[in-house]
């Protein structure tokens, strides 16, 4: 079986953005559809990933990867079909999922790519709670964080991929989960539909410290951090004694010209013999197997929810990548490019 | 045996600071000798030890010890020497050393006593390199930073009486110290007499990240953090992955009115997947009889020196107190209070 071909559309980075990125950051072009090697595979895109890393990957700042070059297709997860296979793994119409950028069609080299069963989930939750989001909540939680029960989890972005999960795992885990993020309506969602035993929004409150003590009476023994910043100063106001944070993500700071200037607040790590550690999901890689066992085992179970922020259509993809830097979505942000054949 | 008394010259905390302490913040007074009680030991000073960790005792603000309140004497390590002893584990001359506080004479439960062999060592290296300076050194980079042969080691507020034993004993496990420091003569004792690799004049450096950068070509693998503010962030830009940094003390930030501002360098660590620790060395109590064991191994030795910063005479101390917080030491800064009898 062949897949129809047409035409490949590709968003390539146009120009690096200062601040925060605009649409023209981005440029649309249309090719030739690739023409794998041997061995190789051509996948043709169904759902692509927004998430905030490939901010990063636009600056030409020094990071844990290589920045996106000029002229290059964007970066970015993607569930596909196969539409031709040169390797016995793989063979036409298979669902799998790997880095293959924005565009509708990646020639990928086997080993790049994971296969996907479409009857164990919604075949897009490759990019979300059961890929790197989910892969993201539970080792930075379990592995660096090792909550216990009893703990009071903290968790900023807490509504979005990462922190919905985050923390209902915490939850599943004992925890008290207490999530930060920008609107009521996602406030409302987390903490009625998931469960969080309480909630602060960002946006509306006064003295975050003090919303941060309200919230956590006993103080925070775990902050799950996803933005830094003011918010991640608040809780930093409120660290128990011997707790743990873990540095995920700083969706605050992506966007500006030079770091954010702020009171400094290692003094309370000092005081409260706290311990905080940089993550980066790439290195549990070999463990992911477990993870997502787990998961698939807990929302089966109706112990783990997720929700998706669906925008439909490819060329709406710098939009959505866009909306989502400024809080736009609830749960996990994907690009809906095509149905699977 | 009993040794003579006379009144008992005692620094009560007279007012709290803003910003830098002043000799007025204190009151001396003249009081009678304590009289023990049952099981006590009246103890009189002979060195008394000033250590930045001071400066927060005198404020109200929430820390790990509850802070001197008005009236009371300042707190602070002593070498004294036994007067009377209702307890059986000291008699009338034995040296001890302990948190006595500034002033002559101060009656102690033995518990809170440790005996000093003054054949073993000077008897005021119990305050300094034999005691809490040398144990914070000890713990805070051997069990917290895990330091490696051939790692990077860099110090700040290296020629202090942390700093100096942090750069020897990275260096004895293989390690290269980096050390930084304000002032050249400081800079030539812990390169030429110390055997650091490399130092940084912090007050004269046009820019610190570079300077960093030039004496740590392959970057930081550990960073003992004395001092905070802008060392701390020239070290944390050039962290080198899997990082650890221990936050033993913030001197830079103790008088400031209100906390520094600056970059936040949380993306470095979640860049470097680098881990970060707050150290107060009380937690370490129970295992400093192996720290005292081979630090005075190591100095026995001659692998392992130290420097004292004196001051003479009791009513000095608030001035020998402010000069150390002002970076005027060069190692230990004692106060020598009497001779022993």
């Amino acid at each position: 079986m062949t897949l129809s071909r047409s035409q490949n559309r590709r968003f390539l980075l146009a120009s690096r953005p200062t601040g925060w990125p605009e649409p023209s950051n981005f440029r649309l072009v249309s090719e030739a559809v690739p023409v794998p090697g041997p061995k190789e595979v051509l996948v043709r895109a169904l759902w692509l990933s927004v998430d905030p890393y490939m901010r990063g990957r636009m600056s030409a700042a020094r990071s844990y990867a290589r920045p996106v070059e000029i002229g290059e297709v964007m970066t970015g997860g993607v569930v596909g079909q196969v539409v031709t296979s040169d390797h016995p793994a793989f063979k036409p119409g298979d669902i799998v999922e790997g880095s293959l950028g924005w565009q509708d069609y990646a020639v990928a080299d086997a080993s790049l790519l994971r296969k996907i069963d479409p009857k164990l989930a919604p075949i897009q939750t490759a990019l979300g709670v059961l890929g790197m989001p989910g892969m993201t909540a539970y080792f930075a939680l379990l592995e660096v964080c090792r909550p216990k029960a009893g703990d009071t989890v903290v968790v900023s972005g807490a509504a979005g991929a990462v922190g919905q999960i985050v923390g209902q795992i915490a939850k599943i885990n004992g925890c008290r989960a207490v999530g930060i993020a920008g609107g009521d309506d996602k406030l409302d969602y987390i903490e009625r539909e998931l469960g969080f035993g309480a909630t602060i929004n960002y946006k509306t409150s006064n003295d975050l410290t003090k919303a941060v003590a309200a919230a956590c009476p006993t103080g925070v023994d775990v902050y799950f951090d996803n933005v830094g910043g003011a918010v991640s100063e608040a809780v930093f106001n409120n660290l128990a004694f011997k707790s743990r944070i873990v540095i995920c993500g700083q969706i605050s700071q992506y966007n500006l010209d030079k770091p954010d200037l702020g009171p400094r607040n290692l003094r309370y790590m000092l005081t409260n013999r706290a311990r905080m550690e940089g993550f980066l999901v790439w290195d549990w890689r070999d463990c992911y197997p477990e993870a997502l066992r787990r998961i698939a085992q807990w929302i089966k179970e109706g112990r783990l929810k997720y929700s998706e922020h669906v925008t439909e259509g490819f060329e709406k993809t710098p939009e959505a990548f866009i909306a989502m830097l400024k809080g736009a979505n609830l749960g996990k942000a994907l690009v809906k490019v095509a149905d699977p054949e």
